[in-house]
Order: C-alpha cells, then structure tokens, then sequence
C-alpha cells in the first residue's frame, strides 16, 4: 500500500525531508541553523544587499495535476522564484517551503518535489532551510520564499528605464505557452513528454545567472522576468518608470518550432510570444551604447540568444507595434491578472 | 455592492495595498526596495545573524471563517510568525505575504487583513517589503515569511537544554484554547468576542520581546514557543537535546478564568494546559542558578509571569508528570500533528 503523510504524520514527513536534504541537498556557506527549530539562521556577507521574492504554484490554477510530475511541480516552484531572483540581479541562496498538502498525498511525491526543489537550487550552492507544512482541504499549494545575495549598488530594478533605452529580450518568449497549448489540445492518452515546446512547459528554463552577469556589468538600466507575459512585464516597466515603448514585430526572437505549432493549433505566433507567459526570460532595457556589452556579459557564460526589440520612448504608458510594413498598431500591456474576469 | 477581488483585479489589488501600506505602515531602517519589483532587498547590519520562519493559516483548518474577523485573521496570521521569530531571540524585519484568495473576496476583507498584519508589525519597526497573490480554488490561506535579526551569537536553539536545567514558562498557556473551545461550544448568534479567553483566542498574544530580551540575557540553554502545544514544544526541546523533563502538576500555571470554564465545559484543565495550543507562550530552560536573571530580564520589559514548572533530567525523550500526591506519571509529548489520523 502506498505510504501517505496520513500514515508518518506532519513530524515524521519533516524528519524524512531533513533526512533528504542532507543525503543529496548542499549546505549553503553562512547558514548557523537549519530545519528543526522555531527560525532558521544564516550569517550575511558585508558589502552585499539581500533580495528577497515568494512565489506559489497552486494545483488547478497554475499547473494540470494529471500532467505533469511531483519532480516537474517541486523544480518549476523553485524556477519560477530563482528566476525572480536573478531578475533582480541576485543569486539565490536560502529558500523556505511552504506546502499545503492532502492527508492522501503519498510520501514520495512530497520526496520528488524535494528532489525538484534542490535539482534547481544545487547549482547555485543553494539550499532549503525552513518551511511549514499543513493540511490544504483542496488541492495542493506550493509557496516558496527565495532569499538571495547582490553586491550592495547593484541590483537592477523595474522602475530606470529611460526614453532611447534599447529593450532587449533573453532566449524565446511563448515557448512554454506553446508547449501547454499542446498538452491542452492533446488527448489524456498521448504522451506528449518528450516533445521540445512541452519540455520547456514542464520543467521551465530561468535565466538567473544571466540576470546575475547582467547586473554586474552595471550596464542595464531596467529588468524584469517575463512571468507576467512579455508584454505584461514590458507594461511593468513602463509604468513603473514613467516611459513608453516601441516594439518591431519582424525582429522578435520566433522559433522554428514556435511557429509550426502556431499554424497547426490556428494561433497567431506574435500572440504567443507576447502575451502567455509560463517561461522565464528577461528583458532588459540599456543605452544603445551598451548593448554589446550586455550581450557580451550574456555570452561569458551562457550561449542564450539576446534579440534587439525595440526602444524605449517617452510617450508614458504606451505600447507600440510596429509591422513589417510600417504600420503602427497601439497595444495594451495586459498580462496575466489572477482576478480578472 | 461589495466591491470584490475580480473587479479590481490582481495588479489594482497590489496597488491599493502598497497604497495602504505607504500610509499606515512603517519602513523599516534598511530597507532597499519594496513592493513593485521582482524582488525586495534590503541592507542587513553587521554583527547580526538573520533568522526566518514560515508559518500559514488556512480556511476551516486554522480557524473558523464565520467566528472571526479578516483583522484577527491577520495578526493571528502574523503574531504566529512573530512568536517564533522570538522563540530563538530575534526581533521581526521584514514580512512577505503570500495570499491565496477567492475572486469574491470583498477586497475590504484583504484591507482588513493588511490592517492586522500591520497592527502585529509597527511596534517593532517591522514591515511587509513583498509577497505573491494568487487565486485559491477552495479556500483562503495566509502563508507569511518573517525574517528577523538577532546579535551575532544569541540565538536560542531547541537543541541545548541540559540535564538539571529549570523548566520555565510564561504566561498562562491553556487560555486560548478555553477560548476557541467556548466559541466550539457556543450558538453562533452569541456574541462572545468580549470574553477575555475568547480574546486571547481572537488575538493571539507572543512573547517576542520577552524572547529576545532572555536571548540578549545569555542565560537561556533552550527556548521555544508552545505553539504545538505545552508539551509537544516541550517534547521538541527533549528530542532536540537528548534529554527527558519531569513537571510538576501543582506547579503548572492556571488562570482562574480557564479553571472556571473548565469546570463549566468538563474538561480537565491540565489538559488544556499541556495538550492544546492556540497561544504562544514560551518554553525556557537555565541552569537553577539563573532562573532569577531570566525573571529579571522579563520582567525588566514586562510584567508577563515566568513559572518554574520542572526541570530537565537525563533519561532521553522521557516526559514525566508529579502529581500532588507525590505519584508519577509517563505522559506523552505528543502536540499537534497536522496529518495524524
């Protein structure tokens, strides 16, 4: 019979997770106190600010139950708040986990989900010091607290953009979006696992450490992920610094692979590049001067494409499309509204 | 009609608590950057160690929708991430708030809410520098990071109680249990708010300034708040450290008010004492030469009692009861387990 947390009870789970993480999690230099007391402790280095972001994934409203893995679930919760992170300019470092959990849930989906959390934060001598477990009624809720490190004076914020900024965009927008439209028109039957676009869906990308080089060039004047939608976060920016933009349609990044599928489900690509979310790029505004340089830090360490989209103009709050043929089309930055109607 | 969380929205939802929280709330020294990025930050001091916990509160779990208030809500909500702040001898920072909500939440409930996690975090300078909000199929939950600071070298662990240690506790643990079990035992059209038990209920009391002024003090081997119950947490300390305790009944400090409702309700009133939980005192452990330097560092800020209830023996995870009668008996340091059958 499968073991449920019904079964080992809330202390006896958090002994099992304490047992994981020190079997294959890493301990983070600076912590003084781990799991198993009233707080957890850790010792910040001088000269350094810590950022600090809290995410949930929440089961029906952010992810299909019968589709996806405990292992996917835990890594795209940690994903989406190390990408929060990097978006700043930080490294990630300590992270808190909060589950909310069925007395049905077996033992060791709890475990892959550990195993998703510390398969992201491991690369980054990241690791999970605290958290709170209790018993949801419906549905299963993950809310993570990720604490990182910036070198004092260098994180990069929403609200510094500035009118002739170049706006930059890491990797492909849409591609995760792709990925889920697929799974969404597929039958429950086909396994749909090892298609690339749903690959992205199912274990999300971030660009933490690209965020990271970013930030310490000092050459970005604004950045942001892109979890709200592209053209939700670039809304974020240009309302958060009192600016506008202009976007030249044929020069966003469109993938072979984004494409085809957009003309086999029917769907305009430009829409999903722009408006659905669910991966986890950067945009980044700069000088015109500096976009070399930008790029240059991106490609010290990461072979992810950065494509010129378009600038940054004064008209405060409006978004612009510019298409192939010169016409301009006016375009709300709406992104993803947990409330909206 | 009630405006709710659709008409508003996710990002008017933000806006109009970032709006309440730049009038009523408080920016705590340090702080670098607030709501309305991807992350917070903030520049922590030298010389202190930073401690953080995590603690929800979910629907029809942790408390009764239709027998309290959305501003109780919020500061038990808060005051529950405050106590454990203090039961290692910090004192609260910075909070994040990660809500899951229904689209027809009044958003005055959530203002309410924001009032009450304010009311718990002004008096220490404290703050909500961020959080996440997110759509809930079923049922309100409350998750908050607390991060607070504590000298370096202070903190109070679970983990160092020693053999013939004086087993301390504040205040009157029980008190909010009577209460909760009042409203349990009620019609739900009596109005019993102005009960003091049902008060000490409806707004948790926490003793982080008495936790921090012991921390400061040095006297302390172990701390802990009883917020699994007297002798789940005391259990807590005796797992941690190795070690056993034994109490004395007659020394057990009981309120007139809970001995009166117990008769009333027939329950035992030492059961209310060690088994159930609700409010957050705190365990202390000392060496019996230091029990008055713990007093006096309380009482310096306080006037919160400290009862000598036992002390700490060698005979491992073994709790032990004396009755008046001079009998002994085996009791098991069994709290509150979220999944136990």
């Amino acid at each position: 019979m499968t073991e449920t947390l019904s079964d080992i009870g809330e202390f006896g789970l958090i002994a099992r997770i304490d047992d994981f993480l020190r079997k294959e999690g890493i301990q983070t230099p600076g912590m003084t106190m781990g799991i198993g007391d009233d707080a957890a402790s850790f010792l910040p280095r001088a000269g350094y600010e810590l950022v600090v972001t809290c995410d949930s994934v929440v089961e029906g409203r952010h992810y299909l139950p019968d589709r996806t893995t405990s292992l996917n679930l835990g890594r795209r919760a940690m994903a989406l708040n190390i990408s929060d992170i990097g978006a700043v300019g930080g490294k990630p470092l300590y992270a808190l986990v909060s589950l909310g959990l069925k007395g049905d849930t077996p033992v060791t989906n709890v475990e892959d989900m550990y195993r998703g959390f510390i398969a992201e934060l491991n690369p980054f001598e990241a690791s999970v010091i605290g958290g709170n477990l209790t018993k949801s009624g419906n549905g299963i809720f993950i809310d993570i607290t990720l604490i990182g490190e910036v070198e004092q004076g260098k994180i990069v914020r929403r609200s510094s953009a500035r009118a002739g900024d170049t706006i930059l965009v890491t990797g492909y927008p849409g591609q995760a979006a792709v990925g889920l439209q697929l799974l969404l028109n597929s039958h429950t039957t086909e396994d749909l696992s090892d298609h690339p676009l749903v690959r992205v869906y199912n274990t999300p990308s971030h660009r933490a450490r690209e965020g990271q080089v970013i930030a310490q060039s000092g050459y970005a004047t604004s950045m942001i992920d892109t979890s709200d939608g592209f053209l939700g976060d670039l809304g974020h920016i240009c309302q958060e610094s009192g600016v506008g933009a202009v976007l030249m349609r044929e020069k966003l990044p469109l993938s072979e692979d984004l494409r085809k599928i957009a003309i086999e489900l029917e769907l305009d690509p430009y829409d999903l590049v722009l408006k659905d979310s669910d991966d986890y790029e950067l945009i980044i505004t700069c000088s015109t001067d500096h976009v070399n340089r930008i790029r240059s830090a991106v490609s010290s360490i990461s072979d992810v494409t950065v494509s010129e989209v378009g600038r940054i103009t004064d008209a405060s709050d409006s978004v612009k499309l510019i298409l192939p043929d010169g016409t301009q089309r006016e375009i709300v930055p709406a992104g993803w509204d947990h409330f909206s109607k």
